[in-house]
């Protein structure tokens, strides 16, 4: 059929199981021809195609609600909801998003991006739904990964405690980005390696019903086994102890196991778990194999060979840099530990796990038991490295505050992934950190201006046994500058002059100081003088340098790819006004609004963060020399 | 014996049962004596007194290492490692800290305050210990409330994966601050009322004999019988599951279990979890007859009659102000839905919950699971009441980013103890909040000058349909203002002037004001004209009149009780140089470090933060003024 022509799933109400079977084919065609010219998150979305198609057969979105936990798996989703056309604009400024998106379509109710949060989403609105005395089907769709998240473990207590109905997906796809550990998927692994249970049921009863006769005491036991043979019976007991019906483990890439499970899921009162099995990059060989999850998101490639069509880069990538030197150092110093909260491919530490496999964790989607596991380390002398993106260090605020900052320990935070990172959008911008960090006593907070640099700042953090410190950089890669061979420590709170000038200041760390130089350089044609300084330490501020600059009272404007509310600029202006300094300063940054998809280039247009937005607001505090005069 | 006497606990390995009987009523004693005049958490401690004893007579800490979860059953621990002397000073300004304190000890080796941290705390030492090959145990003790707090829960599922030893004490006394919910609570509950399970083991193999032989398929089941024999013989199959040796459940106040369990635990090879149960207040009348958990953390108290000594207040505390008001709203808006992570009766929930039992949930420690639960709830066009205190809200930053502001909801954040709260300590100040909430798009944030305009805000929260909206208000009780019959919505960003004044401005909220209006009056003596204005909006600014002030340019003091780092005063000098104006701008607030416990007044005398300090500043920004010229 054609899928463009799709305005919403009703019409699925009517086909039969072939004909789903030839849509399930055209849809894995149509994404994996999409994709390949506009990368995105192929893998999860051919696992789940036969899935989603049951789920809206099943049920009738968007009175049931369909809660797509991280939400990268929602494409199939997105085609049956009448989005088909737009898959040419996938990820790309102001195109489809790659995430549920509650303006995108009303049959997206819930927007996620970080994981974890179904669950609890899903309890409020049953409470509500409860409240209001309707009777839609509340239905989140959570991956095996996801599910080990603290945040979704507290949302299972509480709802298989409240007893409502409501039917949660596992959609168990044996890895989520990285392979996954932990204690509860090893439980799953067992759960699917036990095959069908329902043979076994019938056997049991059988086997049960050859134990004599016997009285008293022993009767009494008897009973109690037969009351216990549930946890035989019913092989997903973990669940079942919390309180939840369980159902499974089903193929789901069968329409008959996944339609057989919904209906019966949506006869079944209270809270039921449906276990569902899928494989990952079904149907598309290159990423059926894929093993360390490099198909899980993709950029460009050719659809008949499999070959990512990756940009020709020379620099390094920024998290292997910080990565592979934090592995070099290793080799010397044997307190250092590497923790990773499910993202050692993203973070580039392969080669670290390879090398010290003893001294390094992947603690699975779990931000909060890696920054306080880190600081446990911390506390016997260890030095943890603790490799986390920005916008999933949101997620361990409070232990950064409570265990790290407050017992003042030696965990070095390597904040990958800040500032804008495009197609992912604005749930996984990382523009919040500086913000969140700065007024936290104890913490120190770098950002290198160039790999260089990064490597040194590393080595620094290393070095450093004062109290927590952290390292944030961009994602991608590098500028290209030639590498030291040798590294060195660069003092706690110190800026360099990175280009002299004396008519006005800029500040600004990290990839944008390239920005300011390049300002810097209009504006000498225009006859303005000005400094540019790598402030590479947001917190300490070189309190020397910025006290002579504020004396030789100079124009200073700041440039941060961070919020500018409270952030480095703000750090700026409560100095001047601690130390009664009346300069000019204004500021560059990200406004107070979430910041959409989009190439990084375009983002910062838009929001008018530009080499020429710098140069007009240095001409504005020097209008006297800007003018000529 | 004497326990001021009390060096270390070495003295406890000789003592003979009795002994140690003898020892329990003693530090009984002592602590209901004690923490008569001191206040305290007499409960916790009156439960833990023979678990305590006996930890630190099987094990060899400081080399054996206990974390306590919490921290605020540690009393007992801190009597037998040598600190009983300084318990008249307990909660104090500079004397012992309610929880424990790497400075005070060797045997404190982590820091709490915050629940749900020791398990990954305890990780991170066992992953340290093992990288040195040393064999010293690592003992977390959390309870059964802490437990289901999300962090606890992805430390669990990560220790149960890795294997290594470690020896977790749950000490379950089925109360945590409030009764507890959850499933996990349920299935405990199950366990206690189990009973002993060893009769079934020999009965049930008994039984098992009895199963007459098969052959084929058949034989194999039987035998998938006896594997799975483990669920019956073994209670607690939750925990073994997830990779645990699972004791218990045993008696808490049972020397001969305790030390049974203990060495048992200590011979098992991986990780094993020993179920306690305990009875909190254990020994003293009032406290074991608690059913609401008034006897968990107490003031001032007569020994005799367990009477409490309240000092007289005349005004309404803010917790039940701010929650009855929800409640008499919640009469005529049916969307209004009550949410707290397990503080009802701190929240003052009760009368809520009594009138409105299906419109209030107590969702256990779970502080990301109740944010984002009432998001889902916002998405159904409910109105959710999400109480919380400002200092736990930090658990819930990055729901309060991803899910509620930037999908722009409307959730009612009640943000109870924002400022310092006193006794409780660093870990417990509520002076971060509006430097992680104040950069966020989409937020509203309020906090009123007195007890009426705090009703009159939570009716302009309610009334409020356009976003996330949150009202901090201070621990403690109002100030005695009259109370409008009528509630009245006031307008979005708007300040009030509360006092005239030409020659400086006070830009303050909350209680601070008080001390603002006192500084003002003093130097009206001096001739110093002090406008004093209530900034009741932290976000938005009211712009308008912020303008008109700078244009009058008439120098500026921020006062707040919250870090200075990112704060209002940082938002004020934002809008400064934001719009040009060079206007004197001095700020008041919280020091960049942890604040200590104390009494709050003395504490801010120590970070000068007085009406002295504030006079001081507004004489140094009108110098002229000041000196009578």
């Amino acid at each position: 059929m054609d899928l463009l022509s799709i305005e919403n799933p009703n019409f699925l109400k009517k086909m039969s199981n072939p004909e789903l079977e030839q849509l399930s084919a055209e849809i894995r065609k149509f994404l994996i021809e999409k994709l390949s010219s506009t990368g995105g998150h192929i893998g999860p979305n051919l696992g789940v195609v036969e899935l989603t198609i049951a789920l809206h057969k099943v049920f009738n979105s968007p009175q049931d609600k369909f809660i797509w936990d991280v939400g990268h798996q929602s494409y199939v989703h997105k085609v049956l909801t009448g989005r088909a056309c737009e898959f040419d604009t996938l990820r790309q400024y102001q195109g489809l998003c790659g995430f549920p998106k509650r303006n995108e379509s009303e049959h997206d109710v819930w927007e996620t991006g970080h994981s974890s949060t179904s669950l609890s989403a899903a309890m409020g609105m049953v409470v509500a739904r409860d409240l209001k005395g309707t009777k839609d089907h509340i239905v989140p769709i959570i991956g095996d990964g996801a599910l080990t998240g603290g945040m979704a473990l507290e949302a299972l207590n509480h709802i298989g405690h409240e007893k409502k109905d409501v039917i949660v997906i596992l959609n168990d796809n044996e890895m989520s980005i990285a392979p996954n550990v932990g204690a509860i998927h090893n439980m799953l692994g067992r759960l699917r390696t036990g095959g069908k249970y329902n043979w076994v049921k019938d056997e049991l009863e059988y086997l049960l019903k050859r134990i004599p006769a016997v009285g008293g005491k022993l009767a009494a036991t008897a009973e109690r086994v037969k009351d216990s043979l549930k946890y035989l019976l019913v092989s997903g007991m973990f669940f079942e102890e919390l309180g939840f019906t369980y159902l499974g483990p089903i193929d789901g890439h069968s329409y008959e196991d996944l339609f057989e499970n919904l209906q019966y899921a949506k006869k079944t009162k209270g809270p039921v778990l449906i276990h569902v099995i899928t494989k990952k990059g079904k149907g598309y060989h290159p990423a059926e194999q894929d093993k360390i999850g490099e198909w899980h998101g993709t950029g460009q490639y050719k659809i008949d060979t499999g070959d990512f069509l990756k940009p020709k880069v020379q620099a390094p990538g920024w998290s292997k840099l910080v990565s592979e030197t934090v592995r070099n150092l290793a080799r010397e110093d044997e307190r250092i530990v590497a923790i990773t909260p499910a993202m050692p491919v993203g973070s580039k530490l392969e080669g670290f796990a390879s090398e010290f496999p003893e001294r390094m964790y992947d603690v699975g989607i779990a931000e909060q038991h890696a920054t306080t596991m880190a600081a446990g380390l911390a506390t016997q002398n260890m030095k943890p490295f603790l490799a986390i993106y920005s916008t999933f260090l949101q997620r361990a605020y409070d232990q950064v505050v409570h265990d790290v900052c407050r017992q003042n320990l030696n965990v070095f935070f390597g904040i990958d992934r800040s500032g804008l990172v495009g197609a992912d959008g604005e749930t996984h911008q990382g523009v919040f950190d500086i913000a969140f960090l700065r007024h936290l006593p104890n913490m120190v907070l770098m950002m290198p201006k160039d790999e260089n640099e990064g490597q040194h700042l590393v080595y620094t953090a290393i070095k450093y046994n004062e109290g927590p410190i952290a390292l944030r950089f961009p994602r991608g890669n590098g500028i290209g500058v030639p590498m030291d061979k040798e590294l060195k420590e660069i003092p706690i709170g110190s800026w360099e002059i990175v280009r002299e000038g004396s008519d006005a200041v800029i500040l600004t760390f990290g990839p944008t100081l390239q920005m300011a130089l390049e300002a810097a350089d209009t504006l000498e044609k225009e006859d303005l003088s000005v400094r540019v300084v790598n402030a590479r330490f947001i917190k300490p501020l070189d309190e020397q340098m910025l006290e002579r600059i504020m004396k030789e009272d100079l124009p200073i404007l700041t440039m941060e790819e961070a919020v500018l509310q409270g952030g480095f600029g703000s750090a700026v202006l409560e100095y001047a006004h601690d130390h009664k300094h009346q300069v000019l300063i204004d500021r560059m940054g990200i406004p107070d609004r979430f910041i959409e998809h989009g190439n990084v280039s375009e983002l910062l247009y838009e929001i008018g963060f530009t080499t020429e937005h710098a140069i007009e607001k240095i001409k504005a505090m020097v209008p006297s020399k800007a003018k000529g005069l």
